[in-house]
């Protein structure tokens, strides 16, 4: 059971913005305004002693002088006096504290004893910590968003189902901008820096939990408990996929991430026995992580290893061919049942065959009749569809024919399209609306993978 | 030495355009528009024997009817018809044909018939042909584009330093859109399809004598003839970088081969051999290749594998050291003198390292210090930058102090961003100025082993 004080983290009922400020330069002024301008339905407290009122709000000199209880408190303020109000907020009860501020272990020397005085003061109440040394929350849903960048700098995505869970802020403020560009909905944000007392793992059942979350990918440094990951993990990965980028793999990786959050990196060789023993899946890199996410969200599980590809572009079909033997899954064999309806969709000029060439002239309705001619086939477990825009005769209705499609069939379905503007806007319309769509045959394929593994993980027998 | 006959391909002293047409849906109506409307500076001649004048050009019954000697056709009329109007371009001695036409080896059958009629066709004379089935030439330099696809579908790349030769038309016209929205540049791009006469081979040799072209990328499903290509593709990558990605690697894809441009795929085991004697460098999929192409494009090989990683975004340093390693490569270890200058550039609470860490307030003038003290340290080979510009302080500034640290310095530079919009305009703007920008630590590391294995290839003892 995750403690209910976690809910305050994402849909606090009011808010304390601790060290708030009319100052556009300051972290504070950005975190306030995050709340104000959004769509943030609850009570906004400042808190500054130096000022009556911020963006129109009354200012409070300190968390103790608000009257009602608070629920979220964020805290942004120098290193010197950041225990102190934290202090503050322990007294007051208030339930959850983000702390932005860093100055903690990661920095060594004070940092290490300002650290070790955050958990005596936490050890004397019941308020929650995420950090410090992060970038607190961003939630799709409630509002509340401690990104303090701006927008033109960082775009925030759409709602969806992803949520993202990262011990690195610049990471993952830089991945919520490139998801905001590809159209890619997320759920929840987490950075939470150096795990003062807000874990990893109890972040990842709060999100199992949450109906507003299909699957979480997460860049981790370090894991803050082996042996209480190992034991919860499993738990979390047979209701909720969990896709991890794990940073500071090898030796230079490893030296790297020791002047960056502070966290022991452990071996690579121990992380990896527990993804097997977990379920939790290794992304090998930034691009996998996401484009795992992606596909496992918005699809079933892969059962079975048989994919039909369809496209308007012959090469693009060899190109995922070669990709799915890559990743050791097969070209489904259509039945007759099925290539007898494929005949009548494959102009004579062409070839009834898996990959399934469409021809060049193929518009939106071929493509319609093709995947409606493979909807019934037993023999295949998912498909991969790679709608071309450059040829003149498709048009912008392959969306509606692919969104369409997905929703009937009930199996997996990922889709690739390469190009230029044109083509990213349909495959922000196909992210927008639950369908992947990857850049390239290999992403298709990899994507594919990703889902026949978790299939295969939650299906094993023991 | 290449023909020079095949010059005419790429700068024509004039073109006819048979099969130019005043339909808006025909293929010759958008080869002849792309003419008028380019900047290509030769005499138009349309050919079509139902008109009088298109697009204000007089219109010629035949090729023949020319008084003028012809440099290049362009073919795009019916298959039944395209060996005539061929003879007539070998009768007249046209030094280049270019055949969009399809209806050749590829559809089996009759095309079988009709590729070895055109045989004895090209036999008569000393008329060169690209193609058939292929989208032909589109030259940045000369204005001569045959892809017949819309700019709105198909953008068309800004003039630069990397040549695509490509087997599939679907291909070619698809990665072309995806490098114009990428902001890379091409110098020519040829879609040679069936390769009835101007092969793979000679294609390379006339690039390696281009002024325009430092590295070309290539699209191949089955060489036109092996011995040919061993025996002179090695004298091809000593002077230029050739990238190639093999399509039909695997069972599956070479089935799809066959169906789609009548080449015979070859067994993968050869292919592989092949590269490693010639120098040819094999991309794995589709990214690898135009990653490695603009890394080889605009860089020096790499003359060893000690790397310096420069960020403000630590989880990205912690990502680039983990694909170095992956990659083979090593982080550089600093100079004492090195690290003295770069203790005046980190602020004190940052730390003087590799990854070098330059912190999340850092601005383009502190990139600019950083890069000046590592520039003349021996042990550094190549510099990969991470600027991520979601943090406020660093803005469009760094895009000049990146291309001109790379005009001075001499060795590889390649650098990393990810984000929106407002990342891929900056992107852009270095891609425009010959500066390799990658979305991800993995890709950017990967261009930089592609150029540690060129500098393998070109000063290898043997």
């Amino acid at each position: 059971m995750t403690d209910r004080r976690l809910n305050a983290l994402f849909d606090p009922r009011n808010v304390a913005i601790i060290g708030a400020s009319r100052d556009g330069e300051k972290i504070g002024h950005a975190v306030m305004r995050n709340f104000v301008e959004n769509r943030f339905f609850g009570q906004i407290y400042p808190v500054n002693p130096n000022a009556d009122t911020i963006m129109g709000y009354e200012s409070y000199g300190s968390v103790l002088d608000i009257e009602d209880d608070v629920d979220l408190a964020v805290v942004s303020v120098p290193p010197a006096v950041a225990n102190d109000v934290i202090r503050e907020c322990v007294e007051k009860d208030v339930n959850a504290v983000i702390v932005i501020t860093s100055g903690y272990q990661e920095i060594g020397g004070d940092g290490v004893e300002r650290s070790d005085e955050l958990d005596a003061i936490l050890a004397d109440g019941d308020t929650r910590l995420l950090g410090p040394n992060c970038l607190g929350v961003w939630d799709a849903y409630s509002g509340v968003d401690t990104l303090f960048l701006p927008s033109y700098k960082l775009k925030r995505p759409p709602q969806g189902q992803i949520a993202i869970i990262t011990q690195s802020g610049a990471f993952g403020s830089t991945v919520m901008d490139m998801l905001a560009e590809m159209g890619v909905g997320v759920s929840r944000f987490i950075s939470y820096g150096n795990q003062a007392d807000i874990t990893d793992i109890e972040l990842l059942e709060w999100l199992r939990d949450d109906e507003e979350t299909d699957a979480v990918a997460v860049y981790m440094e370090g894991v803050s408990d082996g042996e209480q990951f190992i034991e919860n993990a499993k738990r979390i990965t047979e209701e909720m996929p969990v896709i991890m980028l794990k940073a500071g793999k090898h030796d230079a990786g490893k030296q790297a991430i020791s002047s960056h959050t502070g966290s022991l990196a452990g071996s690579y060789q121990v992380y990896q026995g527990v993804f097997r023993q977990t379920g939790v899946m290794e992304a090998a890199h930034m691009e996998a992580l996401f484009d795992y996410a992606r596909a496992l969200a918005y699809n079933p599980p892969l059962d079975g290893k048989r994919i039909a590809v369809v496209t308007n572009g012959g090469g693009f079909g060899v190109l995922t061919a070669d990709a799915l033997e890559n990743q050791g899954l097969q070209l489904a064999e259509f039945s007759d049942e099925t290539k007898d309806a494929l005949a009548d969709v494959v102009p004579s000029y062409g070839t009834v065959g898996n990959p399934l060439d469409l021809i060049g002239d193929a518009d939106a309705d071929r493509y319609e009749r093709a995947l409606e001619a493979l909807k019934d086939d037993d023999g295949i477990d998912g498909i991969i569809v790679i709608p071309l825009l450059q040829p003149l005769p498709l048009d912008s209705e392959v969306v509606d024919t692919l969104v369409n499609f997905q929703e009937e069939y009930g199996k997996p379905v990922v889709t690739c399209m390469t190009g230029s503007q044109f083509t990213t806007l349909h495959m922000n319309n196909l992210e927008k609306n639950g369908v992947a769509a990857y850049s390239s045959p290999a992403r298709a394929a990899s994507a594919m993978h990703a889902l026949y593994r978790y299939g295969q993980w939650v299906h094993r027998d023991d």
